[in-house]
């Protein structure tokens, strides 16, 4: 297809069409004379993903082009290709590779799980950790326990539809379902929290079933 | 005790507690002559509560104040005292009275919660369910189902503790709760992910049990 059409499938303007071509972000077209260029259904879908991850999920550029990098070019390890794109989503929590993590680490061996120890997720973790004993709230064993075992029925929902032979395909399925699902789960627990509590402390006026 | 041992209990400094006491979010003590009082355990947990929404969760003093007020003056609904403290929370997503939120109120619906149609969760959940659709990543009945049923177990988990009988102490139980408790459900979400991707996968250098 022409720049024009690509355009009016894309719904990105030109000039950041263009922009996203010097940056290398975009492959260019095959090229058909000296100023234009044929462009395919790759082109598309690419403008689409960068359009999904600066416009909707909300990352800066620098953070795109990482994980662009990533689909380009992935890692012969698919698990640490992913692990390293799922870093670049907020919140950005330095994960220092010589730093302990000594209640992430506990509640992680408690629930048994597999992990990489350098993998940002277990910084996020221990800084929620130590939030939470600085409230006042630790969290116990008991509710350690309980939130494991949900958390990974969830992540086994997640996982079920990931690409598991294209590792591309992979890394875009894992940022975009990371990042757009996490505030869902945390509106979800907070209406959850509130259709138990008006179980709990009876009726309000105006609610819905 | 005298204001020395309530700065030293507290760790909050005397210029923070003398504003505190200004804007009145802190009751001033008993006073014992023109410029001396005598304080108590409630102003020990009050600066330790202010300290945990301010430094810990990070709110902005006007979002602490309002907290405040409701744990002060709860209004007579308790289901709508505990909602309102909770918008406080971030993320800032306008709830509009007026608004529809079609995929929110489609997604309640099909999983037969009550809830308050002006509560902010509802116009949080509609955006996040709009971003999914716009990223390619609709969700789909079979993992709202999937999601709706470990969410409201993780919830009743939360709500086991709820201090029932007392609205200021369930306001504060409410929002620390929710606070501190999303990051951590988020980062064992992505854990998760990362243990179940390691068995599909294949393990990488490093990992740990």
């Amino acid at each position: 297809m022409k720049m024009s059409e690509l355009l009016q499938r894309s719904g990105v303007p030109l000039a950041t069409v263009k922009y996203y071509l010097r940056e290398r972000l975009l492959a260019p077209g095959e090229s058909t004379g000296a100023t234009t260029a044929i462009y395919g259904e790759d082109h598309v879908r690419r403008l689409a993903l960068i359009r999904a991850l600066t416009e909707v999920v909300g990352l800066p550029l620098a953070s795109v082009r990482t994980i662009l990098g990533l689909i380009d070019d992935p890692e012969p390890d698919r698990f640490r290709t992913l692990g390293r794109a799922i870093e670049v989503l907020p919140p950005a929590v330095e994960a220092d590779p010589g730093a302990d993590y000594p209640r992430a680490r506990a509640a992680l061996a408690e629930i048994g799980q597999l992990y990489d120890p350098g993998y940002a997720a277990v910084a996020q973790l221990e800084r929620g950790l130590a939030a939470a004993e600085a409230v006042g709230m630790p969290m116990g064993t008991e509710r350690l326990h309980g939130y494991a075992r949900h958390v990974m029925a969830i992540a086994e929902i997640d996982l079920a539809q990931l690409p598991g032979d294209d590792t591309s395909r992979a890394v875009e399925y894992s940022v975009l379902g990371t990042a757009v699902y996490e505030p869902i789960l945390a509106a979800m627990r907070r209406l959850a929290h509130q259709d138990l509590a008006h179980r709990m402390l009876g009726t309000a006026a105006g609610e819905q079933h």
